[in-house]
């Protein structure tokens, strides 16, 4: 019995401005146009064929504002109906102890203490799927002997932006822990690939739901505490058959915020590890990522429209602009449509400093896009002016918004393709591509994709004041206040 | 009598991507909001005041194109009323000695042989206005003693990007002139900057109608004669009350394609040079156009919203995005709604290559911004998808588009600001901030702005085929077929 659980937390500020707090790393598409997500979801949906006893059910922890997003993950993976998937929402980020605690308690409430844990982050790269399976058979085999496992990656390089762990003898298809290090010197980081007993802390971890808290309350008592605390106020909201469990704010938020690195594996003496080579990467910068796109002649890497002349090992990242990149070098070039970055790849690693400083000046690039995602779809503002602003809107088929009202803003609808069905005051009616309505100031409404196909609108408001939270929600399908 | 004569051609290449052949040079903003074209008119005014028996004219030749955007800055410098604009109208480009040629049989007809004409680029930069107006004096004295008179600027620096005058000995406020030399080596450069006797050709030349046209005719005897041809069968458009005049599209095409130094100034021997120093510039890059704009302690400059770390003699230009520059040394970053250029400093010149190339690939952003400036005000495409295009069309004052209609597309307009009147097939209304209307495919109309205040309308266009070329125009105010 293995349930692959997917920590989705961080908001991954190392690949902005693609990557932000309201839609991190776990979210952004690669060239292929899969998501880091997707591959997880579907990497982990892979365990469970192998695994023929599993209850085929993936767990996911995330915060509640990435639930929609998440499950329209799971769908496009092509998991859902195939495999159970289950959501348990955090209010708040509190760091991967809590998150793996309360994964810990939910499994064991559902499938009792000896079942297994498999810790997969969201937003890893993993390019050799059978070599993945293997080392998770070996973990699994060695989880059931009361262990702790972790996955030790074969270092390539002496590379210093992760944590090391050296192993000693060998445990059945592992060997066993000596210590965890910190991100090393380059120095010591040579010394650890020559030593060739140092393996990269991938944060993935295979372990018994049981013998995982058993062990957290032994070496980190307050985690353990605060956590179980968290559950008795939780699970009553989990049945047999509940997909989405939110998880007590009030509790969550006392639980410590620490990593289970720190809470737990640098602390137990039951800890192992599994050697593994199997293409792992972090996608840990705009380097990583760069690295997946193939290079021309010169080194030169695009995804989008791009122009080089007398480059070299340059990487262009474009959404729907042209870019030049002209007599320059080794540099990283992310346009989005409303913010753009050029670094040098040396400094790829500092764009979180970027983040932090449009935080500082709570500047909105750090947190949202110009596109907003919604249960329901999504919206991208066009453009504001003086008393307009101008959206398009898109609803997936069957979707609908909440019922509503603005104090402020008059709306003109014109559908571009789909079918809308809408609400307009005491009246029904169903608008087609070319045809448009007026939603009055005060005026109840809601929109709603009737059809089989994406709904695509174009709205116009008109206003004195325009924000976003002048909005009278009455009625929302999905629990919106 | 002293006419300006505004040389308003070319395509500003260099300063792609804000410079464009449908926009280019002489009307791009500059960082206090003016344009060149602007700050030229208002230099040639304050000669004009300077000199009292002027008649008062200011003659631009430029592209037809670029008519009605010539006029707007003519009337925002604040010239409206009080000088004469008139405008001779290029059907295609022809180099200067062309435009030259046509200037002086222009001047010729008003005002006499010896009326004097002073040539000045329309997108040079000059500091010092007061010092200007000095040189302006002394070659106006020279011209009338039949010297073509050029002015020549004091380098303070090897510059290899210009081409050289060698003056020799004095000639009243002036000297004559040895030879022109062209872009001379860095070494050659620096040799003539230690000999003192050679300064910048800058392009700008002082002469009397008669004299150029007798000099035209003995050094450029093909210039001379195609140019009195296309005078002939233009000649009959001009009227004392004339302020708009187009050059015989035909005759005009026959013309030679050469400069005014190369077909004239570098074989005449009646070449005198006023040297000047009045802080002069031809902004013919992105470099010298960064050093308008104030540098920070790192030597960062920006224009439009920027965000520097570890980053130095960076130059940001945004003009709605927020750029982030991070580890960047020496780079000019220039963005625009649809294209973005980085490029090194010391490339700068360059990016006419990349130009050629987006031409090359008829790539539309080498010739057209998003906003498109027309007769009436201009239009910006907000976004296009399959079956729809979204447009913010602003319409000035008293202004109003061709009677036309559309096969394939139906638009729905919706006002936002200002007021429009309407004509939709037999009907017309007037349409107010927040009222829509629809034009059916097929159906003939007109837009215009009855009111005082700018008209901004948001225009959602549907339809299979939304070319600019699906337009049947019945009536135009503007005289455009």
């Amino acid at each position: 019995m293995l349930i692959p659980i997917i920590l989705s937390g961080g908001a991954g500020t190392r690949l902005w401005p693609v990557s932000r707090e309201g839609h991190p790393k776990p979210f952004i598409e690669l060239a292929d146009g899969e998501t880091l997500l997707h591959k997880t979801y579907r990497r982990a949906a892979s365990i469970l064929d192998a695994v023929e006893e599993a209850p085929r059910e993936i767990l996911t922890v995330t915060n509640r504002d990435h639930y929609f997003l998440s499950k329209d993950e799971f769908a496009r993976a092509g998991l859902e109906g195939r495999y159970r998937g289950t959501y348990l929402l955090e209010p708040v980020g509190r760091n991967t102890a809590a998150a793996v605690a309360l994964a810990a308690h939910a499994v064991a409430e559902r499938y009792g203490p000896e079942a297994l844990l498999l810790i997969l982050p969201a937003d890893h790269l993993i390019q050799d799927e059978a070599a993945f399976r293997r080392a998770v058979a070996h973990a699994a085999e060695l989880a059931r002997q009361r262990r702790l496992v972790t996955f030790g990656i074969v270092p390539d390089r002496p590379e210093t932006g992760y944590g090391y762990i050296e192993a000693s003898e060998a445990l059945g298809p592992g060997r066993t822990v000596v210590r965890f290090v910190e991100k090393p010197s380059l120095e010591r980081a040579e010394a650890y690939l020559a030593a060739g007993n140092f393996y990269w802390n991938a944060g993935m971890f295979c372990f018994q739901a049981g013998f995982l808290l058993e062990q957290m309350a032994r070496h980190a008592p307050e985690v353990a505490e605060a956590a179980a605390l968290c559950w008795e106020n939780t699970r009553g909201r989990m049945t047999p058959q509940t997909s989405m469990i939110e998880l007590d704010a009030e509790r969550f938020a006392g639980i410590p915020e620490i990593s289970i690195d720190y809470a737990l594996m640098e602390r137990s003496d039951a800890v192992a590890v599994v050697p593994a080579e199997f293409g792992w990467s972090d996608i840990g910068s705009w380097c990583a990522l760069s690295a997946l796109v193939p290079a021309d002649a010169a080194g030169n890497r695009a995804k989008g429209q791009a122009i080089f002349l007398d480059s070299r090992d340059t990487y262009v990242h474009s959404e729907d602009r042209l870019v030049a990149a002209l007599g320059v070098e080794g540099l990283v070039i992310v346009d989005t449509p409303d913010a753009l970055l050029v670094t040098h790849r040396d400094k790829a690693q500092d764009v979180k400093k970027v983040v932090a400083q449009l935080k500082e000046r709570d500047h909105e690039t750090y947190k949202l896009h110009r596109t907003v995602v919604r249960p329901w779809g999504s919206y991208t503002v066009l453009e504001e002016g003086p008393g307009f602003k101008i959206k398009r809107i898109e609803v997936k088929p069957g979707a609908s918004l909440s019922l509503q009202m603005h104090h402020h803003r008059s709306e003109h609808w014109i559908v571009v393709r789909g079918m809308a069905k809408i609400v307009n005051g005491e009246r029904t009616c169903y608008v087609r591509p070319n045809e448009s309505t007026y939603i009055p100031a005060g005026c109840k409404h809601r929109l709603e994709n009737p059809g089989v196909l994406d709904l695509v609108m174009i709205e116009v408001q008109c206003g004195e004041y325009l924000g976003e939270d002048d909005i009278v929600r009455f009625d929302d399908v999905y629990g919106r206040g």
